[in-house]
């Protein structure tokens, strides 16, 4: 534990010079002329400068935690896969012949927890990307794997190469999106077989950001195992000593952990790489009604999972991660960033500190179209995410429609939601300058500060210059058309995807890359059923 | 301080009670029919069940107080009324003669300050309506004093008393919305002299909440003593006793408060009404150009004033108002709902429990459109008024355009808010029956919970269901022609201005109103210069 903290210390040292350094730097997007960068360092490391708030009592946190206990001891959990139930009947497991269901005493699930890391560092191949996981530091990817993207000028449809690519360039275009998080959207016309291969290498050569791999059999994870490490250009041996990929392993929920999943955590934490293990628990369809009793389930397939990974390999990097949220009863439809949500997402936080994990949630939104819906979707989200000390943010841009579309216009609403929540998360200055006694003497009653010394020599960079707000005034801002925030976000992706550059790339990578992915696809990729 | 303790702690465990006796009744708005009424009892009294979040090291908070004390003492302060410096004089301050200028010891201000109280009730005519000011209590009042209002159908235009009266009829339907607070429009279409006698009378008859008269002049505020009294069937003795009035008092940044401002507070304090001081210290305008500098003289200005209370009237109610928010340094436009306004907003909390007096903070949007920035902006908003411990909301549903327009739209979606905020701050239920285990295992793993004993006993109360979150599929919601939440924001106020039913009044009281109100009116009411 110590170590992360001592980390997050030196971190905040470092971030506080590095404001102060970069803060004359470009801040957020021009609204207006679309000729500054939209980027600034300034968000390359975010860090929770809250406390996070304890949504429960301590009472009522072990009461989560014994209910899950309980769980997984009396009801049990299926793992699907011969191997895995293998392993953990080695480990001392109930394991009840004949069927996959195992269950796990809670002395030796709190063993195995116990050995996962407080925190670790995710690398990139651009070192100044590479991010530390766990403590005060917030990491936000972009949306994955929704079937559908859409823009307002061509509607929502299902996702090609090209719109992949699009999104991943916008990805890398902003450095408050810190990793991808799986394919943004779907490339539905590229073979199954061979579609990780062209993917994974476009995530080495469009970003030079962390990125994931999904678990989807033995044979996808180790070609992104290989394809990380060439993008890198290390040896295995040093991807295996440096956490530099991750996978998000879902349960199958209720209680269910399937066999790719499960291949998924042999084969990325047997060699040290990261495991985001989420249960998907909504509560009143795969998940009890209560906020409560939805939160015992995730916990306890929470915790069998990261158990799992302790187990195959000790000290291996693993993150908490909580999806509970609610459905609406009228429908059977799953609901985001409701009140509901809010709750969860602070209790899952409050429970992933107390095994000293770090924390995956996500910035979620169930809108149809860019209204307020979905900006008062996401930012529930994200008050919840910054208020239960959130970690890895996953889909924290784009996401829309809980999950089934990407959307270009919503990337950028929520690049600026993420911009103004790290903006907030910068400390007040309250130094004798700042407190602006002179310049307070110098206006005097009755006068103005537009034009003293202390704003003058600040005005430039005092605040923060949203993306999408338009604070011209009504007759300005009806002559101009009535512009509202899906045209501005329209403008500004459009924007920023013309001005894109792809980061610099050793040509030896590329081609060691190119040859690797043209063998395998001329070894067929991955057999598929389809 | 501990009466105000007590007092919440009391509410605290009613309120429980009453939430669960209560919890059975409708929740929120019917999005798809329109039947049920829009208003639960659930709503009449929010509680902030979360610990304030300190923004400000203990460091910082005494050095904007050691500075705002600073500026009283060193610069000073114009007090444009000749009474008021009269008595600052008596009271030990120093008058600068020939001049409006007063210098303010801090050992005079603490004191002052120190004799306001912690907490207040402030009586509504419907004693089910009077509200705990203070502590860990959140009360919401509409929108107030825009000049403009507009809906979906018939655009934006100035108000007239048919807009004043629909809109304080809305603000009657949500039990979310606990007092008017001014009027909510400016009805243009009556003249000056008489408006007030004719919106005081309409604040008691379509409204049983609690209301806001202005300081604009002597007479106005002792008009609306009267029709407060005659509204609630007491007698001036009881008036006294009981606040049941309030007023704004607005600093005129920087440093100064005008002749009608200090007015009010010798009318309304000496009587014992509340007084809501308010500074607007926009940063880069009337203020620094830094938050800590804005918060310097915010501070300044409302510690002047609200000392100023005290000398007409020791003990009396008073609430400490921040308005701090920042400018579009580009072009000079206030921008709302901001990172600078969030940081503001919560270091206000501080700076009032520092002298343990209400807080008064808003929601706030500058947006000209109910779109994505509209949600963000006021979420924005409403995280800083809950982590910052803000207790008297104003503006809490309708204001747009940074205060220029009262929109119908913007009501319903801020009601929807707010009622999510309240939601969030309900407890989360860890009752053993609420873990679900024995639903857990009936389900186990691989099945759903949709047909359980467990979930067929609650699903229809389980979860807040939102106004206007729309959570159809894309399909249906693309049948329904794709509409977004200004649509439904705009089907829903009709909806409840449709079913909006008047308060009973007493027609005793009702007699003598209108007599009042006829006879001010003979006299000519007030005299204006236009």
């Amino acid at each position: 534990m110590s170590s992360i903290d001592d980390l997050v210390s030196a971190d905040l040292a470092a971030d506080g010079q590095q404001r102060r350094r970069r803060g004359s730097g470009g801040r957020g997007g021009d609204r207006g002329k679309g000729r500054k960068a939209p980027t600034t360092l300034r968000y390359r490391s975010v860090l929770n400068t809250r406390s996070p708030s304890e949504l429960l009592s301590e009472e009522g946190l072990e009461a989560i935690h014994d209910a899950s206990l309980q769980v997984l001891e009396t009801i049990g959990i299926d793992f699907m896969l011969d191997e895995a139930r293998d392993r953990l009947k080695a480990a001392g497991a109930e394991v009840q012949t004949g069927t996959e269901r195992v269950r796990l005493d809670r002395g030796l699930v709190m063993d195995l927890v116990g050995q996962a890391p407080a925190g670790f560092k995710l690398h990139a191949r651009n070192a100044d990307r590479s991010l530390e996981i766990g403590g005060r530091n917030l990491a936000f990817a972009q949306v994955a794997s929704a079937p559908y993207c859409s823009d307002q000028d061509n509607g929502r449809r299902t996702g090609t190469q090209e719109d992949f690519r699009n999104l991943i360039k916008l990805a890398q275009s902003y450095d408050i999106i810190h990793m991808t998080g799986g394919y943004p959207v779907e490339p539905t016309d590229l073979h199954a077989s061979v579609r990780h291969l062209d993917c994974l290498s476009d995530l080495v050569k469009l970003t030079d950001k962390p990125f994931h791999a999904y678990s989807l059999g033995k044979e996808r994870n180790l070609d992104a195992l290989e394809i990380v490490r060439i993008g890198r250009g290390i040896d295995a041996q040093q991807l295996e000593a440096e956490p530099s990929l991750f996978t998000i392993i879902n349960a199958s929920s209720p209680l269910r952990y399937d066999a790719p999943m499960l291949q998924g955590i042999l084969e990325m934490s047997s060699r040290n790489q990261a495991v985001v293990i989420t249960p998907f628990t909504l509560a009143g369809a795969m998940a009890p009604v209560t906020v409560a009793g939805a939160l015992v389930q995730q916990n306890a397939e929470a915790l069998a999972g990261i158990a799992f990974t302790q187990l195959v390999r000790p000290g291996s990097p693993v993150v908490y991660g909580g999806f509970t949220s609610n459905v609406d009863m009228k429908s059977g439809a799953p609901a985001f960033g409701t009140p509901e949500y809010m709750k969860a997402v602070m209790a899952g936080g409050q429970l992933a500190r107390r095994y000293g994990v770090p924390y995956r949630t996500s910035n979620t939104c169930a809108a149809n179209a860019l209204d307020a819906q979905s900006a008062y979707e996401a930012m529930m989200s994200l008050w919840a995410v910054v208020q239960g000390g959130g970690n890895f943010i996953m889909h924290a841009a784009g996401w829309m429609e809980g999950g089934l579309t990407a959307s270009f216009e919503k990337f950028v609403l929520d690049v600026d939601l993420l911009q103004m929540v790290a903006e907030f998360l910068t400390p007040l200055d309250v130094s004798p300058d700042a407190l602006a006694l002179e310049a307070i003497g110098e206006v005097g009653p009755g006068g103005h500060h537009f034009g003293t010394a202390h704003t003058l020599s600040r005005y430039e960079t005092a605040f923060y210059s949203p993306i999408l707000s338009d604070w011209r005034n009504f007759e300005s801002w009806s002559q101009a058309g009535q512009p509202t925030s899906i045209d501005h976000a329209n403008r500004v992706w459009k924007e920023t995807l013309a001005r894109y550059e792809a980061p610099s790339l050793d040509p030896a990578i590329a081609e060691e890359l190119d040859a690797f992915v043209a063998r395998r696809k001329q070894e067929g990729g991955v057999a598929t059923d389809f």
